[in-house]
């Protein structure tokens, strides 16, 4: 593909055509040889925000950078699971259900992002436990997995090296909100690191990338859409971030809940029911029966915390390690200025100043008193900050509290 | 400006807002500072081409643009008209109204670009002069305005470098079509140019780029529009271009066209009726009465084509050069194979073909018999190639005889 070619291409797609897939793989090919350069690629990509992609073209794209870099290989009767969130605050799905899938006698090979935005990230969180090796070379990864049902560790660079081009050119280009790119964006790493399933938490709300239902619906569609088109079972479930899922925001924090929440000791109702949906689909996709009560029951027998903790001794860590994990000592508390309901919860300004402090010390964050509709009177806790460098004006802003009951918003809204 | 501000334009853009006027000379200033790259500069003029820019914003970018390079002076007192054409097939307007004008006693200060695409360009026609130079340097350009009151050469690349960067990104990208990036590149080099008043004759048709009688009337308006802001007076005329203009196509062939014209040898009707309402419009402009009885007793008396040949002579050329202009002698015509209306000419292919032709012998084009809705016989000729690589059949597939006359192309669609 030449300049000319690319033009022509570009020109397509700016009127709304549809390419066909073969030239999907073509202009893939070509930014990676460099015969098409970031300019025209820039052009294209807002092109496609405009105009959108067909599911067809999204495979394309999806199939074209798979093959841009390596993918990994499971021993052909290996069922193994995968599982991926759209990012949110206080999002501690994955520290819960990756070790309790595994203790219900299913794989996972979870591979893992980095924090972005006000979004934290897996890796990140893990690791905070002294020893957590997250940067597992991908054989190692495969042979843990086979070994004990389940590991997870940041992509390896050698995986879609032209998704990362492109995101990147994306970033800077402000061309990330296209339905497509973003949809070819996430399967192409999920279909790179060689699972047969996979459960997509698209998250929903003013905290999550997908502002609307609608939005979150049709991404989440369009998720299962292109696995499917790969051969891949996949499930998606359309989940709540309109407020913190957990009651935990900053980096070590979170594990500490999750570790808990695996312990017994922290049983957040939020969490445990969208840890036992995610858990239950993904169970559902490896046909295991009556994949909820076996959920439930693994969870509560403690089987899913020996799980983790095996994991995380698999990884370098130890059980000392993560039951040596504890909140910074200085707590300052932020307490309500007036009574009625508490009307709004800006999970975006909270996972900002978490990460903030998380920066300077790893179990530093937010403790949530409070939920989005919670009664409250004057001088009531609302949060705790533990950081020596905790600003609780800034927590308290995040914080409204009105006069009327707010309309509660679902924890789920969609499972497709 | 840095990468991040640049991005937060984007965004803007491509939400759909109007930018600041001074966010776009910040742009500008940093795409030709290299603070802006290509790739972020791409997806900004394919969200212009989405989302459109206002009048304010094009002025905006139409001055950041001029800003980038050197304009020209012309002193105080002197009245200087420019005229500008949006390109087309047969456009022989420009060779005869510049002098025409200027022999009304109007300066005509004509900057002019090459051919484009199937269009022609008016330097590329004058060079089959003998002699003839249109890369004066800029001062002598503007000394022969005051001198001898008229002037055609091709714009100094030291104007509006930012233009040329841009359009070179946006005809690679596929992101020339917006309406008001190509209004701000028309206008900032006619800024650049000096004149006080510019005429815009925006083509409209099957040939040109604008295709419907809508977008063409767009374009003229902020054409005017934007010329307004920068003080400038402006008048605008949208005429027709689903036929050649003239009866020649080609390079020499269209000055040999314009010269016979001038000397009263081939008075086409639709070339006498636009180059006069061009130059009323232009001599309306500089404030002359009764101005299309000026023109046209300045064209009869043969005054015009005294200033035709002392322009000429000015810039290197002779009259004996001029007049020693002649046609191939190979001669192919093309008859009609039935009888019927003439029901489409294609000028696209034609001036694809004459661009071919005038590239092996300068003089090398076609000239038509026929205009659109002209009853013919079988037989009859209805044009004549004037080269010795004709391919006649070529000629023939363009022009389409059909049984019901066609509704007629008006002349002038509009005048702003």
């Amino acid at each position: 593909m030449d300049e000319r070619a690319m033009r022509q291409a570009i020109e397509r797609k700016r009127e709304g055509a549809a390419l066909e897939p073969s030239l999907w793989e073509t202009i893939v090919a070509a930014y990676m040889a460099g015969a098409v350069d970031d300019a025209q690629m820039a052009a294209m990509a807002m092109a496609c925000v405009w105009r959108g992609l067909t599911i067809a073209e999204a495979a394309a794209l999806t199939r074209a950078m798979v093959a841009s870099g390596q993918t990994l290989q499971y021993p052909p009767n290996s069922v193994v699971v995968d599982k991926h969130s759209s990012g949110g605050v206080s999002d501690i799905v994955s520290l819960v259900v990756v070790p309790l899938v595994a203790a219900c006698g299913v794989r996972v090979a979870k591979l893992s992002g980095r924090a972005l935005g006000h979004t934290g990230g897996t890796i990140d969180k893990l690791e905070t436990i002294a020893g957590f090796n997250a940067a597992l070379p991908m054989d190692a990864f495969v042979a843990q997995v086979e070994r004990i049902g389940c590991a997870i560790a940041a992509q390896s660079d050698a995986f879609v090296p032209a998704d990362k081009r492109l995101y990147h050119l994306r970033d800077r280009t402000a061309t990330v909100p296209s339905l497509g790119l973003i949809a070819s964006s996430i399967v192409s790493k999920k279909i790179a690191g060689g699972a047969q399933h996979f459960v997509f938490d698209v998250k929903c709300g003013s905290a999550a990338f997908m502002r609307t239902r609608a939005e979150a619906v049709e991404l989440a569609q369009a998720l299962v859409d292109i696995s499917r088109e790969f051969g891949r079972g996949a499930k998606a479930i359309v989940s709540d971030m309109n407020e913190p899922l957990g009651r935990s925001i900053g980096t070590g924090i979170e594990v500490i809940e999750a570790r808990d929440f695996l312990r017994g000791r922290m049983l957040d109702a939020r969490v445990r029911e969208l840890c036992l949906q995610v858990a239950t689909a993904m169970l559902e996709l490896a046909c295991i029966g009556e994949p909820r009560a076996l959920a439930a029951s693994v969870l509560e027998s403690g089987g899913a915390y020996e799980k983790f903790v095996e994991l995380i001794e698999a990884q370098g860590g130890s059980k000392h390690a993560l039951e040596a994990l504890a909140l910074p000592e200085r707590v300052q508390p932020v307490n309500a200025q007036r009574e009625g309901y508490v009307e709004r919860i800006d999970a975006v300004a909270l996972g900002n100043l978490a990460r903030e402090w998380s920066g300077k010390a790893p179990t530093a964050g937010i403790r949530l008193s409070v939920r989005l509709g919670d009664r409250v009177e004057r001088g009531q806790l609302l949060a705790e900050c533990y950081s020596a460098h905790a600003n609780g004006r800034q927590v308290q802003t995040a914080i409204t509290i009105g006069d009327a009951r707010p309309t509660p918003h679902p924890l789920v809204y969609a499972t497709l």
